[in-house]
């Protein structure tokens, strides 16, 4: 094995997905819905699959699905791409992300990031020999914050990329504009580029918005903007992603991304095209559910005595359980399969920081509310 | 950019398919179909896709794939596979190769390839950091020959993989029990992995049968073999590939794959499940008729005076372009679009040979049989 791969182990999703199978507890680990996407998409797909949609697509992606992200783009941040070279269709927003790390990182080069972080983030830079410098992201009284001075120390001549997650997975941060404005403006004082992770985009609560960084003054230029179908439409198994930005980021893109897999899922790009036009309402609707059940989970955790941090956005919420009596958050999830019938996340999974994230367990309340209640219920009964 | 990425390109299928487009010309280029697939098969993507296959398949794929991708190659082969760890199920065979090649290769590592080569194998070696040591497929009188000293000449005490592809694009060339056996040897000699590019293993001309390197003696601990379901039943765009090999070697894979794409095409993978149990029939007469059309558009190339080497397998067929006055073949397929068109690729793309090629032009006969007619016409008639 290579010395990259040795690096890779096996990403704790999988690990605890099949874990929740052996023991047949309810899975609030993975970050997947239980309820398919709007059936006016799915059958948009089946009837690709009889018109004849099944020969390789465009290396870039559809024409119909690039002309659609174009819009959405322009509809939602007012920022216009042209479909022909300032768009990129990606199996899922993993691809844009790793196609771009290795696009654009030569060995040593640094990539901040934030931490906690998805871990996909720290696995490509390892694939390309990149180093990831973290910035934490510290957590206040309801909220993780960003301070600009711990921003700022992470810039190294080295570094090239900034690469921000919003809404953040695993903290359920949205970023707000001042705290974007931070990163943009190291961004354009270092000139770097920086690559979004915006596949929760439209899963905000509570009134919060998502703002794209590249909308913010000067970032257009140098941000790739990355968001994929999985999260907006509940059709995590499609791996239908897209990156968009200036022609030269995208191209780079696509040269990588030619040789990791050139294109897929040609049956799906034009019924995800259909969905970014047309299921606006559809996703409002998600939201409002996805809110209901955070509030669901939240008050059933409370109630057994666990703090919980606001989500103000995606799948996740971040739980203390230092009040449990466990040793560690690794602990507490550790026995709460066999003790509670509940599959969670540890943070330090995805974090480095050690100390800050020792206690925090992040959930998923993506699921069935039955399935939420009754982990909040089993979560909270007596030993 | 990275240095890695600037070394990529563009790949002569996207040009050159963009080429057809913009001219209207027949697209003799890149290597698909213009008729899809099984029904049947299509039919269980569109069942899956209204009865839930649409979150995220397992990481290695979903269970019934993997059985029948371990049903398939003891059936064929006579080698068998455990579905838990001995098959992962990737976005074409694109990305298991290119997996395989980032887990198993540190920077400096050779891989050794056969010349002329599928683009995607330099790449992904640049990718990885690593050399390929190109081996000779030399020109005989109706077929491309393996000399065994040529194979032993290319390796170095840094060679780590032998990657074959049989049957072979873009030669046609169909690997023999005995060059086969000269690469398994290499492989035992200096305990080197093979890994094989098996996407054409169905599509083979003449009563020539396809040997996997696997079932040669002392291969099977040391192979991985990739394959996928878009040549077989003409689903291109479907990307739904596997690896089969020793559980060391599909970890290896796995844990790369993991952060290319985590997974895809949820809702294609148990059709392609079905497709490999009850779809073998269909493939044999797609054989048939693709040996026909390998025949027509062989006819028609002579009759322009233009020699053809046979295809022994897969969807192409190279033509000796030296009789009809063109500088070479990429003068020869320079001109062909506007002046026949037609869309034909130098062989040279695939190959840093030089003069071997410099007469040679890739065919795809995987057409509609009028468009193979109507380009062998075009090619024939007067200037
Ligand atoms: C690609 S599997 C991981 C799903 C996910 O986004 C998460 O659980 O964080
Ligand atoms: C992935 S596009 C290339 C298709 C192909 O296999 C070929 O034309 O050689």
């Amino acid at each position: 094995t290579a010395r990259r791969a040795a690096a890779l182990g096996t990403t704790v999703f999988t690990e605890l997905t099949e874990l929740a199978q052996r023991t047949g507890a309810i899975n609030l680990g993975q970050g997947f819905p239980d309820t398919d996407g709007p059936r006016a998409v799915i059958d948009r797909a089946r009837e690709a699959l009889v018109t004849g949609a099944n020969q390789y697509p465009p290396l870039a992606g559809t024409p119909a699905l690039r002309s659609a992200v174009a819009r959405q783009r322009l509809r939602r941040y007012g920022l216009s791409y042209d479909p022909a070279d300032e768009v990129v269709v990606t199996t899922g927003a993993t691809e844009a992300v790793t196609a771009a790390v290795l696009a654009l990182c030569d060995p040593g080069d640094e990539i901040i990031v934030f931490d906690p972080c998805y871990d996909a983030y720290q696995a490509s830079a390892d694939l390309a020999g990149a180093v990831c410098r973290r910035v934490p992201l510290r957590r206040g009284v309801d909220r993780f914050g960003l301070d600009p001075a711990d921003l700022e120390r992470a810039v190294s001549p080295r570094t090239r990329l900034v690469l921000l997650n919003t809404p953040h997975n695993p903290t359920g941060k949205v970023f707000t504009r001042d705290e974007l404005e931070a990163v943009a403006g190291l961004c354009r004082r270092h000139d770097l580029v920086a690559v979004t992770d915006e596949v929760y985009e439209y899963l905000t609560y509570d009134g919060t918005r998502h703002l794209s960084l590249a909308s913010l003054p000067g970032m257009r230029e140098r941000t790739l903007s990355v968001s994929s179908a999985g999260k907006t439409f509940s059709l995590t198994g499609w791996k239908v992603g897209w990156a968009c930005g200036p022609a030269a980021l995208v191209a780079a893109v696509r040269s990588v991304k030619q040789y990791l897999t050139f294109a897929g899922g040609a049956p799906l790009q034009d019924a995800v095209a259909h969905a970014l036009d047309r299921e606006e309402a559809w996703v409002e609707r998600l939201c409002g559910q996805l809110q209901d059940k955070r509030d669901l989970l939240t008050t059933g955790l409370r109630r057994a005595g666990i703090e919980v941090i606001r989500a103000e956005g995606g799948y996740f919420l971040q739980a203390d359980v230092s009040g449990t009596g466990a040793a560690d958050a690794a602990d507490f999830c550790r026995t709460l399969p066999l003790r509670r019938n509940v599959v969670a996340i540890p943070t330090s999974a995805f974090s480095t920081a050690g100390e800050s994230c020792r206690h925090l367990v992040r959930f998923a309340f993506c699921k069935e509310r039955g399935l939420l209640e009754k982990a909040a219920q089993s979560i909270a009964a007596p030993p």
